[in-house]
């Protein structure tokens, strides 16, 4: 699957160019989202980036010397260009942090490729209001935290811990062994309203275009269906995860 | 209130520059969204344009010859241009003609002054979703049916009938009359879960940023609250429209 969150090296200003700049922000701890190396580098300092992104396992793409051009800011890469974090990422423990502090059953989003950064940040906006104790993202095919991202979320991304992880089926097996159980947001499920959502519960929400991924559907534990009746295929996702959050909410309040 | 709106006249290729070609428009009876006119400009042709726009009811900007030559995208708007809707707007009695035919209820949207294209198309899209007759929007003070709003709905705007308004106040006055009942959605009302909206009713949504203007507030019969547990503001206005129609598609459905 082609990256197509390309939006995200174009936005803000959080690029650094050429390789000096790069290997030290990887030596400072930056979150580094990803890296464009000009395909075929291969001298010493791009040796030392490449073992460092692999450290950090941050992702790769090989370049042509036009496309490293197109999103340079500087004119200056030498072939390399970071594109870094606008705000840090949290760690799964600062979820569960989150929900013993404040004396409630974990309630997670847990989001499966969402790559337009409206979206994301309208998600994580909400869940700060729902009362959600933390959003996981993927750390491929989806879309950082931005700037666009930190704009959208109106403030939110200051209060609600957002982790990246590299595999989200793998991390739902790990939550499920702390007592979370799984609901993903699908047409072929049951209607939400007919399900138990209340206790620990991980809502997911899949990518705009293709929804959930057969892997992270196969490891939830219940396919939640939002009536539809209409005409089209399906809901804007931001909106999706909005409806179904709070039928979450309604369930905890009763 | 000035108009903050200019995103629809840059985004989308239905603009008609030029006084002849705007004449034409309008006695071929397109929907003009808004009217660009050099300020200062009362020669014949121009009163004949200001004569249909009144006609109309088109919303008139006057403005400087450097605006319109940056609005411009043919060079040539001889002090004036035209932006067209990318849509067809429906009837009020569109929206109960479709109701009749489900054997419905109806269920209208109400959007009171929303600015953001993308906001205003993943309504619409919710709003055809949701099983929801229709969405009115106001003529001023808001975006129209442009190009971006049509491809945010993801087709609805195909079977969802949009009216545009002169005055919601009003608008909400006359739809009393017809049965409807409106419930718009404010901080400071009552918890959404605990206020009976099944029957006819029409759910007002505020502005991104000011919310539901006072005089369309006092005109509701009910103010709907979403319970909002987190640290900042409010939620996305196209995320909160979708919260609070599945509230009423849930008390539908009992």
């Amino acid at each position: 699957m082609e990256d197509r969150t390309n939006e995200n090296i174009n936005e803000n200003s959080s690029k650094i160019e050429g390789r000096n700049a790069v290997i030290e922000a990887f030596r400072s701890g930056k979150t580094i989202d990803k890296l464009y190396i000009l395909d075929g580098s291969k001298d010493g300092p791009m040796q030392t980036i490449r073992r460092e992104a692999k450290k950090h396992d941050t992702i790769v793409n090989f370049v042509s010397k036009e496309r490293l051009d197109q999103i340079s800011e500087t004119g200056k890469h030498q072939g390399v260009i970071a594109v870094a974090a606008a705000y840090d990422y949290s760690e799964i423990d600062d979820i569960f942090a989150l929900a013993e502090k404040k004396g409630e059953a974990p309630f997670i989003f847990v989001l499966d490729g969402i790559e337009d950064p409206h979206n994301l940040g309208a998600i994580i906006r909400t869940a700060n209001q729902a009362g959600a104790h933390g959003v996981i993202i993927p750390k491929r095919h989806a879309v950082g935290l931005t700037g666009t991202v930190a704009r959208a979320s109106a403030g939110a991304l200051n209060y609600t811990p957002v982790v990246k992880v590299t595999n989200i089926a793998q991390t739902i097996k790990e939550l499920k062994d702390r007592g979370v159980w799984f609901v993903c947001a699908d047409m072929d499920g049951t209607v939400m309203y007919d399900l138990d959502l209340k206790g620990a519960i991980g809502m997911v929400i899949g990518n705009e275009g293709e929804g959930v991924s057969r892997l992270v559907k196969e490891n939830c534990d219940f396919i939640a269906s939002i009536p539809m009746k209409g005409d089209i295929d399906s809901l804007n996702a931001s909106v999706a995860a909005g409806i179904l959050a709070y039928e979450i909410v309604r369930q905890r309040l009763v």
